[in-house]
């Protein structure tokens, strides 16, 4: 019989959620596991995850054979070695290599096991069941507490040499006394346009004037408070949004110059302010973007039910 | 019998290359058309175009038959529409979209025929004869009167969803008042670090300052001056050398976030100066770069003769 469903597992600093999928992209049990309670004891890890994994297959009313194979997304997972190494998130990773493909695959029985970061098993998903649907060349950027990446070039994620290609969290966006990112770097995208970087910028630019702003009252700044703030009108923090989505969409810009893609997809939980952002990053894009490309790369944003993404994202690794 | 032999054409804004090569990137013969004494009469050009080669593949000592096919390397050439389009340097396709493919495989006798840019044709013929041969993951940088880039991914040349990528000699590297750009923006790789480019800083940074230099007595300073001076010692130069290597070593260093090549391939008339370029573009690269890619991407220089790099280039696109 054909194996007609896959395992989508997304491993996060603090729990790793496990889904069996179907061609659809419909969830047929899902479960969640701890991440962080294995100090840095890989294989004690990996064997709840295997366990996890073997009882949600049950779950699903299906058995091993059923299964076609298991996706994994993990910070620093690389799809080349399967492995994945020196994640600051994981205990278990932080300071060592994990063969996690080879170890989970052997703790299921042979399974097929596929590891990637997170940032390109959310291109995956979002190009198997959500807004890339069709497309064969996108750029998805996954705005959360940082900012990730996952190119696709002709239908298939861009890994490079070594597996590791598509960080443009990393690319620099300020050159000359640009903020301090948490790669040891300055002036990335990252330190400016994540969750944490766009609540750094109100902050700096607070401490830096006197404009009167609802964000004064708060003691430690978040992006959900930025975003509040926008919604009821503060014109302070609609500029903080203005300056973020500008820096993004020159970027974007610099982006498209390298592999001319359709559409340039957005993720993550900065994402959700698209009402703020998609304005300024869509003029600063179509401003900076060599005359080819004007108004021609579209910015479009992931149409995947947030909890469900990142298992549907790894779950389309195994197809 | 095999089809061992291909046809590589190098169209320039005043010469068209031809040549007839061999699958160890041996040219068996060539021979050179004007490109521009045809005003604005694509059909006359292209008719003189397929004249050439027949006689090239003849004084080769080959038949038609023989050949596997044309690759055609042109300004703006497109690879998936076969066209040349908007192409300012080429008279007959300076304001409409020429299809070369079509109309030079027809005058041929339906001999097939592939277009792409001259990077792009670079790129092909460094990974097909020259220094990047067995490299299935670099970036080619044409550093001649512009920039230009071939990106290769995986063996193949990067076209995009358009057939336009690879244009990183627009990636903007000066933020606030950058240069103006040829392409009618301000602040491109290509304004500072092409043969113009380099030129411009020597006779700005002249202008802005009293420093001697050699520089000071020449009309109208072009890169190989600027070589010149370096070469006999001048400070002034060799400074502008060590600026032009930095732009370009911070650039490679966002170019490698995107693809994680093993190698950037150098190529082009400012790349004869890889002694003065070399250093400052490696140090600025790594002082860049994610620390996961710190003095691991090469920099390389083709290996092929400037000569015939060109029409090996394109002829690469034909097997």
């Amino acid at each position: 019989m054909a194996q007609e469903f896959v395992v989508g597992v997304d491993i996060g600093g603090q729990t790793s959620k496990i889904g069996v999928v179907d061609k659809h992209g419909e969830i047929l049990a899902q479960s969640v596991i701890r991440s962080d309670t294995y100090g840095t004891d890989a294989k004690a890890y990996i064997a709840a995850l295997a366990e996890a994994v073997s009882l949600c297959i049950k779950q699903a009313g299906k058995k091993p054979g059923d299964i076609r194979g298991v996706g994994v997304g993990a910070p620093n997972g690389n799809y080349y070695t399967g492995q994945v190494a020196f994640a600051p998130n994981l205990a278990w990773a932080a300071k060592t290599s994990v063969p996690l493909k080879d170890l989970l695959s052997e703790a299921l029985g042979g399974l097929p096991v596929t590891v990637t970061n997170d940032a390109n098993a959310a291109a995956l998903g979002e190009m198997t069941y959500g807004a890339a649907k069709g497309m064969t060349n996108f750029i998805m950027i996954t705005l959360g507490t940082g900012v990730g990446s996952g190119i696709v070039i002709d239908g298939k994620v861009l890994y490079g040499h070594d597996g590791f290609a598509g960080e443009l969290g990393h690319v620099t966006v300020v050159r000359n006394n640009g903020r301090m990112c948490g790669c040891g770097r300055s002036g990335c995208l990252e330190a400016y346009c994540s969750a944490m970087g766009i609540a750094r910028t109100a902050r700096e630019w607070l401490a830096a004037s006197d404009e009167p702003s609802l964000l004064r009252e708060l003691e430690n700044i978040t992006s959900k408070d930025i975003y509040d703030a926008a919604k009821k009108g503060d014109a302070f923090a609609l500029r903080v949004f203005d300056y973020t989505g500008t820096l993004l969409g020159r970027s974007f810009a610099d982006f498209i110059a390298f592999s001319a893609p359709e559409a340039i997809v957005l993720f993550g939980g900065l994402a959700r302010a698209k009402e703020f952002l998609y304005e300024p990053m869509q003029k600063a894009m179509n401003d900076s973007v060599l005359n080819i490309w004007k108004n021609k790369v579209k910015i479009i944003f992931s149409s995947l039910k947030e909890n469900d993404a990142a298992i549907l994202g790894a779950s389309a690794l195994a197809w």
